[in-house]
């Protein structure tokens, strides 16, 4: 199955597109979409809408994993990145992905093993379970796709029919 | 020139459809949109969407005027109702609408004449204001009828070129 791993944001939506089967990962793509502060707010928005569309089309993922965002979050942008995290979601219902929801301390439990494990750590985790062999520039790509791992992981109810578990 | 306000949330959207010309009001409509809290959060910001949409092709508004929230808002569910007032600007965008954003303070200000006003006076102004003869139930409905008001008050880009006004 293909997962589609977000971390939501409105200057940078990290992304991260692998296909998990027979218990192996591979990684299909990953990058982010960025908006400029400059253009108005609302643009901003649509443009996030936007280009995860065309994500969506381009890889056709069957579940969507994103990043709760919390109020203890970044004070000065929470309420722009919750409103981009709204549309992000909008956008994932409209194009019928499933979607899974996933915490921070979830995706460092999953990927390093533990929840409170540093960026360097999830970086190091990510390119060695994924065998990537470029470096990850942006934390929000080494991000999207740990939470990609994380859904991968933990087996949402389509994961479970694809494996038949209980 | 028709307005339409939104007073942002997650369980209740609160709208005011209002027209504004020769500086008189006439109110076209008022309402909430409401979701239930046992629907899954993401659907239920596709039911916001979705009835807004409806909402706008109804009325065919010139402009919208949206409440702006803040971090010291209800703390529980601030991150909910943000994601809702993306998906929100969101379907303004996406149906060419002129958005205007205004804080509380604002809207008091222009509608009670106070910033610090409370709820009471300004559902009494809304009421005055508009000529209602019927009591206004949701709190959200009426700020959502201050908002449309104080957007005509303001007076964007758009007022201004109806009015001719530098």
């Amino acid at each position: 199955m293909i997962i589609l791993g977000i971390d939501p944001g409105i200057a940078i939506v990290g992304y991260g597109v692998i296909e998990f089967s027979n218990q192996r990962f591979k990684t299909i793509a990953y990058g982010a979409i960025t908006t400029k502060p400059d253009v108005k707010t609302f643009r901003r928005y649509e443009i996030i809408y936007d280009e995860l569309e065309k994500l969506i089309k381009m890889f056709n993922p069957d579940d969507i994993a994103i990043e709760e965002i919390f109020f203890n979050t970044n004070q000065k942008t929470i309420i722009q990145v919750a409103q981009a995290r709204g549309v992000i979601l909008l956008c994932a219902t409209h194009n019928k992905l499933n979607i899974s929801e996933y915490t921070p301390l979830q995706v460092k439990q999953s990927v390093v093993g533990y929840g409170r494990a540093d960026k360097k750590q999830v970086i190091y985790m990510v390119k060695d379970m994924l065998n990537l062999k470029t470096e990850l520039k942006l934390d929000d790509t080494a991000d999207a796709l740990a939470i990609a791992i994380c859904h991968a992981h933990t087996g949402t109810s389509v994961l479970k029919k694809y494996y038949n578990i209980k």
